[in-house]
């Protein structure tokens, strides 16, 4: 039985003010010539298929052309659940009539997990949800953090599952750590949504969403495709891919990747002024991608966005290697986590490298009444 | 062949503060039982199921239900259109999945209108259009109010069809007139998108929504089935209800209206203080509808909005018969009409009226070159 596994498509995301509906196209089309060739027995899609929970209508547009021409067209099952960008509800209208022909979207978390059977394997699909949701569904109000809502779900599903067929656990979270990785380590940064991976260990294989690099995590069993497409400058360096599994009926199987080439890369170059607009230098560049430009030019320059604009005319982001605000905010950020500084003076030095203004007598004054009034309640509490 | 004719549901609709999903619900329900009795062959609904692009998750969830329940377990074929507050594109989500259970979602207009064909009756749906989206669409350049909009499309079908079956429109707009009511006059007010009835003369029953009232029309073939419930309190005296259409053959038909009982009605009544808090008034009265009361008392009162809520839980609008503000503004609103007023006289009255500033003789100086400003640009024209 052979699968791809995608997640984080992001339809309908603006990437610095540039909105990526044409791009998103553009991979997916890609997106469908792979599934051309591959023929996979389903498609598993891990969540956050638009960006937000109110997408674009070209967004909502584009994900209704490629899921009929995937589902309906090719005739291939698809398994998506929504993600914590996406509108459970909203993604779940209509569902009930998509399941005659293999289009499963599981949009909100339900108590029971029924299984999407597909070729012997069975797809455990697991919407995104807060704690609260699930403390609120399980009506156990000992759950409060991700990992002890997953804690419950998996182990609600494990309990009733045949683990004689491949399981494959689909599900869009934060999830940490290999093998390796202690939950207590995982517990102690709790507060930052992270679950731990052993929580899948019944699976033969968990679909992940939600991190955008496929090397998000290294682990047998536990896995993240990543993104459709780079959405920001920190992806830059990421292999963006789809994931080819073959599963086989002991649950075994093998990974292969297949990348997607973007209409317009996001790249990061630098240099001085004169070396980027050098024709020796640029007619050795794919112009257009989307660009972070780092100038490594000392002192004044003259508009230099549009003169790069000129020769990349997607620069979404300049950036001054020798900035001396900049230089002096990285500075003072590390000043901040100086325990030893008074809430004031902290306070006063993120607020003079925020703002061009003086912190005056009259802010500070201010600023001490805030600051004893939160001493006040806190010790009350 | 049987079908209801049902429009403006305006699922999401906030009347007064007051989110309508409950009552929504509950005449949906009565709603439902009313397919179950007449048992129709089609439910077609006219246009405007949500009362904005972006309804609210529980208007989404609330259509999806209902929409399931009569589609498929009650396995009715349903035919309806976006209308002006639908978003068409976000409507007409996975509007092709729906189809194999005969349900016929049309979101977005199209060039060519292929019938939908139920039982030997063809119901031809056009979504709500604004004319600019029908001139981009037809490629033609005279189309600029919703009459020649209207004119074209329902031409361009009426071109095509097959007058021996029975034909029905199902259209979202603002229809004018009974049959002697001339197209020059529906022209003359056309700035405010109305079309005449005499557009639809080749079809034989014309299902429309928009306008909230059932008798908005005396036409023949041309009907309005009103909306669900009353949304304003200028629908207080009109009858809801559904419209059960049995069509022959021929294309003759018969209706019979089916009311539903709202869960809380939307009411006026008038009356001085002592007189509506007096129980022997207020027993007789169903106290919980939403109401619109009209005080007639003269002179001063204290806190006459929250002693009624004590028995009218409901009261959503409060009005005083002799409120001199009111008085004034009615004068003027008549003076408004008086033609030999000049432009800024007329602005001055109504300033007055609105606000509680003066018309001093700045804002004078201002609206007079704003005046001269519009009357230059029209003598250009």
């Amino acid at each position: 039985m052979k699968f791809i596994h995608t997640a984080d498509w992001h339809l309908g995301k603006i990437v610095h003010g540039v909105h990526m509906t044409d791009d998103q196209r553009h991979a997916l089309l890609q997106f469908i010539e792979i599934v051309e060739e591959e023929k996979p027995d389903a498609v598993v899609i891990a969540g956050d298929l638009y960006d937000r929970s109110v997408p674009p209508t070209e967004a909502v547009e584009l994900l209704d052309e490629i899921l009929y021409t995937i589902n309906v067209k090719m005739n291939t099952p698809i398994v998506a659940i929504s993600g914590n960008h996406d509108s459970a509800e909203r993604l779940a209208f209509g569902s009930s009539w998509y399941r005659h022909s293999q289009l499963y979207i599981h949009g909100k978390l339900t108590k029971t997990c029924e299984p999407v059977r597909i070729k012997g394997v069975n797809f455990y699909c697991v919407p995104y949800a807060e704690p609260g949701t699930v403390r609120h569904l399980f009506e156990d109000d000992s759950i409060h953090s991700h990992q002890e809502a997953m804690k419950r779900i998996t182990g609600t599903i494990a309990e009733n599952f045949n683990s004689d067929e491949p399981n494959v656990f689909v599900g869009h979270a934060f999830v940490l750590g290999g093998k390796t990785s202690d939950s207590e380590r995982v517990l102690s940064v709790g507060g930052s949504g992270c679950v731990s991976s052993d929580l899948f260990d019944a699976f033969d294989y968990t679909a992940l969403g939600h991190l955008h690099s496929p090397d998000a995590i290294r682990h047998p069993k536990v896995f993240y495709s990543g993104s459709l497409l780079k959405y920001s400058f920190s992806e830059a360096k990421q292999n963006k891919s789809l994931s080819i599994v073959d599963m086989q009926e002991d649950g075994s199987f093998n990974i292969r990747y297949r990348s997607l080439t973007p209409k317009f890369d996001m790249r990061e170059i630098s240099g001085v002024m004169e070396e980027l607009l050098d024709p020796a230098f640029y007619q050795s560049q794919k112009r257009d991608d989307y660009l972070k430009i780092t100038l490594n030019d000392e002192g004044a320059l003259i508009d230099p966005i549009n003169r790069l604009r000129q020769i990349y005319p997607n620069v979404l982001h300049l950036e001054r290697k020798w900035d001396l605000t900049d230089l002096r905010r990285k500075n003072s950020f590390t000043s901040v986590k100086d325990e030893r500084k008074s809430e004031l003076d902290l306070f006063e030095t993120f607020y003079q490298e925020m703002t061009d203004r003086d912190f005056d007598s009259q802010k500070q004054d201010l600023m001490v009444s805030v600051i004893e009034a939160v001493k006040k309640e806190e010790a009350l509490k």
